[in-house]
């Protein structure tokens, strides 16, 4: 998928929300773990047919499936292979934060972009270029670079700054936007603190970013929007508990589609105001 | 395995070499893909069979196993179980070069030091310490972190100096080693300028360093042995092609073992000058 199709879907669909697949056995509703063979699969599928139309891509962190074994990558390949059977408009992103150089790097990017087929896979960038070069001959397949990550620590390194105040990840977005445009590459960028956003669009303002983790309830969208929103709109919110363990239930697949869509609703309004979207009024959608 | 019976096997081996088992289909001898239904895991096994009295640990790059799909993890699934049943004294490491936080490092921590039972899991610093908080909770088992790559592009990220002059790698290696102390954390540090060792080891004078891709001919290992030794040996040279690959016909073991020899005399020599063994005499081996 290229940047204008991926913008064409966020318009249609007023949304750009990426829903995080991060499928994990001791959360999902205990009736499915008891009636499934598959519950991994079982609940990933259930959470997409109730979800798809409100989100215009799928991140699924390879940890979750790693965990389980090989079984876990079986449940990993189905829930791929399901998407792109029945939602081939979705953008579907490994989050497998792989780096490798050289022969292993071609492996890797043959495993995710030629077998598994997603549309992106995000890659630390700590081994410089050489990790990415791979994946960058796999035209409309995206590298999602990590440049700034919402974990507690990521100060430890991502904040070491040069004699000239320059910070780590504002180096990783500035040299490694040479390797490639933003037809190939976007970034992980953490949004809890909106001013770094402002920087950050400073030196990339073209490409997508890939935004986890945000909490919504403080107008925290608002502000991601403000400062990351640019003429193709250029975000994908990514969000995973609060909509996957809405509900413990039956009931948990309606209870993620509602979650998604108060989620939508919100975009829509921040799509509308800054231009990106002409009307409020929803497509329809088949 | 902790630290002391790692250098125990050092010593009893005269040999601190690693084995990369970087296994890639597309190079193993003919013969093999023809008569085997699991040639990658044959070949392992052969290579594993003639050179485990030669070396102390084996490396298994994961991406060489992830780019064959399920089938390329069930034959790195076999090699780690074959290497844990009959060569148990082996220090294996799972070079997955992982980077993630909270659930899903856990998630891999569960993966590797649970279910594939591995050593050692090499892992990329730029999330900071979350990323290796999940495998420090297992005693016995150690982190590997990346800290001075071999790849030529390593200066991208690893070479940026703050306004004191230290460069990210220094860092990583100062921040990082009160995370853990050297019972479970290593480091992965290219040799190929023996001067940065010298300035490593004043960081981390007590640590394992795993060296990679060394060019063995030039007088190379005298100069990593020379600044990176220390009282427990701390270091593990691995090679992988130059052993793996030094034949393509059905004498590829024998050649391997007789390549694996050459380096470990090499490495008995210098054990012996650096005062770490008390004989050149290798001893008898069951």
């Amino acid at each position: 998928m290229n940047k204008e199709e991926l913008f064409q879907e966020i318009q249609k669909k007023h949304s750009f929300l990426c829903i995080g697949l991060d499928t994990d056995i001791r959360k999902i509703p205990l009736f499915l773990k008891e009636n499934s063979e598959d519950p991994i699969f079982d609940f990933n599928k259930a959470i997409i047919d109730a979800t798809q139309h409100l989100c215009v891509a799928y991140n699924l962190n390879l940890a979750f499936y790693e965990g389980m074994g090989s079984f876990g990558m079986k449940s990993l390949e189905k829930t791929v292979f399901y998407l792109q059977q029945n939602y081939p408009e979705h953008f579907v992103i490994a989050d497998a934060k792989r780096s490798d150089m050289g022969s292993p790097a071609q492996q890797y990017a043959k495993s995710f972009f030629e077998h598994l087929k997603v549309d992106a896979l995000t890659v630390s960038p700590y081994m410089g270029s050489d990790s990415v070069q791979a994946s960058l001959q796999y035209p409309n397949k995206w590298t999602i670079l990590l440049a700034l990550t919402s974990n507690e620590r990521h100060e430890d390194f991502q904040m070491m700054q040069d004699a000239n105040g320059e910070y780590l990840y504002e180096r990783v977005l500035r040299i490694s936007k040479s390797w490639a445009d933003d037809e190939q590459m976007m970034y992980v960028v953490d949004a809890a603190k909106a001013q770094m956003l402002e920087r950050i669009r400073l030196i990339v303002p073209n490409h997508f970013l890939l935004i986890p983790g945000i909490d919504l309830e403080e107008g925290v969208l608002e502000e991601v929007a403000q400062y990351g929103l640019n003429r193709q709109c250029g975000l994908l919110v990514s969000v995973s508990e609060r909509i996957l363990y809405a509900d413990d239930t039956e009931a948990f697949a309606m209870r993620a589609s509602e979650e998604a869509e108060r989620i939508r609703r919100q975009m829509s309004d921040l799509l509308y105001q800054h231009k990106l979207i002409d009307s409020l009024q929803t497509l329809t959608l088949d």
